[in-house]
């Protein structure tokens, strides 16, 4: 009889995200995923060498996903960045253990599409070739930046940031951290702020 | 006789930095600090509860440490704000593997002190009562979360995305990636590009 679940890289990886997103990246192992997935550890070992072979296929999936949630047609440069950029975001809210192995990362097929198809839009919405690379770099560091400052200290990310603003006594920070979801809506409000600033730099130099 | 080099709580403070900038966050145990220190490791529970109660010591020795090596005396207060920023980010840029410690942080007496500084200099720069919350916001994530884009792969950091950028095989980042050096001065314009755009928003908003 064959296994409903055959043991595929695509099916390891995803159960892999979950258990990370679970249980930190620390508590993975090839043998606790083998656990997880019912098989034994040394049949994982016939798809990936070691730990660090299967988090580059994690980091690659995570990138895979945010690029295929933008949707890109018939949408103008500008609003192309707009939209990867705010996939990556979502992805890495979702997954923010993944944000490290991101920032850790030498680029995978998945990446270097994106950095191509980012680079590719800013000549397009007219940024001047020697200032291409200025902003390429300003968007990436800012997505993933903001994304490690915001999500990585997730759960408990919104309650320490609440805690601090409270602590200062300072108007309109107090004001702020009224609740949890004050702090989340200004995170959010923030990097829709520096995407702006970003972007309409790109358009007018 | 007394010992020249007393247990004081700076002393252990200073020599757990310079332990995890060598070794590594998860090689740090009070009882690897004690050997360190040529002391038993009990004595280390004297000063610190545990592991935690050190890490924050430790934050906020860093964070003192960008606080007292930005000169804001006589400065205009976007000046200041620039000044509190390129501190920061040279500090962790010395102490990379601090930058996890920085982000999952509930704050701390220096960083308090540091937030209401950059608060009261925004108001001071002309930035509108409604605004500065989401500008103070947005330098916080852009200082914090480009030092962990930029430094938290430290010490490969540099060749790891020139690697990336070369495999792109897009100009003008395979121009930039022809040595690291070009990797960390793009860094640091990009760095400035941002801040500028940031400081330009809150003067004008």
């Amino acid at each position: 009889m064959r296994t409903k679940n055959p043991l595929t890289v695509p099916r390891i990886v995803s159960v892999a995200i979950a258990y990370v997103d679970e249980n930190g990246m620390e508590a993975l192992t090839l043998r606790a995923l083998g656990d997880e997935l019912g098989v034994h550890h040394t049949a994982m070992y016939r798809h990936f060498r070691n730990k660090d072979d299967l988090i580059d296929a994690m980091y690659d999936h995570v990138v895979a996903e945010a690029a295929s949630q933008s949707s890109l047609a018939g949408k103008a440069p500008r609003a192309q960045i707009e939209e990867i950029s705010r996939s990556f975001r979502r992805v890495l809210h979702t997954h923010p253990v993944l944000v490290q192995t991101i920032i850790h990362s030498r680029g995978s097929s998945s990446s270097i599409a994106v950095e191509r198809l980012v680079i590719e839009a800013l000549r397009a919405m007219g940024c001047a070739e020697d200032r291409i690379a200025v902003h390429y770099q300003l968007i990436e560091t800012f997505v993933f930046g903001s994304a490690a400052f915001d999500f990585a200290g997730a759960p408990a990310h919104l309650e320490m940031r609440r805690e601090r603003h409270l602590s200062s006594g300072e108007l309109p920070m107090i004001q702020v951290a009224k609740s949890n979801a004050h702090i989340d809506k200004l995170n959010e409000e923030s990097f829709e702020l520096g995407l702006r600033l970003i972007l309409d730099s790109a358009a007018t130099n």
